[in-house]
């Protein structure tokens, strides 16, 4: 393979290590099958991660970045802005895996990341200036309606299969159900 | 130690395995380790649960009926309701943890639990009487109001590290808003 790209290289173990993370999680991920995957050499994933945690990181944060992207916050239209990270949620399955992950297998020890605490802050600030403007009840803190409306935009990818079978099956309601749920906890 | 009873055997490795399996999930779980801590043969497990996923179903039919016995549902009151499923994931928080690895790891390949299922259906009834005598509201479906009730009572124990350190951080606050929250979505 060529190894003058390293930026190429880079990309290639990201992608491959997004599917083995979300499929094994962190313990139960292997960096030869990453490798393999990618057709690079197991070195390489060193000296571009450190180690498994950095590739962790790495993938997580590009995550971060896309949902950032595909569902951009609306302050003043938090029902809309969780119809798109329901929409993104659909589209990208593993992201939400990686996260759930995330917290299972790091939350305990490890430091917080902080591209994801940068996105809340930001997010937090916004809908502080939508309150002041009205647009937002002043029911709940910033904080919390952040928490609230991520809560119900993924609520259906933290069910239990379970409840996945009593519930709404078709993602036409689930998205309605949570559109109308947020608006009526966050409009004033 | 003694064969002679059963049922203080079975009780003894469900309480092994509930904690083997909330740190290290299905795949990551070792029957051997689960046997060592209950101080029982390794042959015992499979006589009693088949195999590592009977002993798992085991474990999570007994959070089951935990649950059920620790937050009974009074469906004329879903907002209490959601405050004694906040203190009881407070109380046991490897109970969520043992969820999330049911829904990970099982979910795409198991049948669904007839214990986890029997339990949805008669919140479910439950509800559409309240609904019928006008306590609760009509807006939604049983089914959606169980799984709005269910997301916001549980959300703390599935937000990301990152946003647990920007919401409210104290318990007391977070109860109160799980329970305002779900009076704003459910009361009539």
């Amino acid at each position: 393979m060529p190894t003058g790209d390293a930026q190429e290289t880079r990309r290639r173990l990201v992608e491959a290590a997004y599917s083995e993370f979300a499929a094994h999680g962190i313990a139960g991920a292997r960096v030869d099958r990453v490798a393999a995957t990618a057709g690079v050499n197991k070195a390489l994933i060193y000296f571009h991660f450190g180690n498994k945690e950095g590739l962790f990181t790495a993938v997580f944060e590009q995550i971060v970045n896309q949902t950032l992207a595909e569902a951009p916050m609306d302050a003043a239209d938090l029902p809309g802005y969780a119809g798109r990270l329901f929409d993104a949620g659909q589209a990208h399955p593993d992201a939400l895996r990686l996260a759930t992950w995330h917290r299972l297998e790091r939350a305990a020890d490890h430091a917080p990341l902080q591209a994801v605490l940068e996105a809340n802050q930001s997010k937090i600030d916004a809908i502080a200036k939508a309150q002041a403007a009205g647009r937002v009840t002043t029911s709940y803190t910033p904080a919390e309606i952040l928490a609230l409306v991520l809560t119900i935009a993924n609520m259906w990818t933290v069910m239990t299969p379970e409840m996945h079978l009593a519930g709404p099956t078709d993602s036409t309601t689930r998205r309605a159900l949570v559109v109308t749920a947020v608006a009526t906890l966050v409009n004033p």
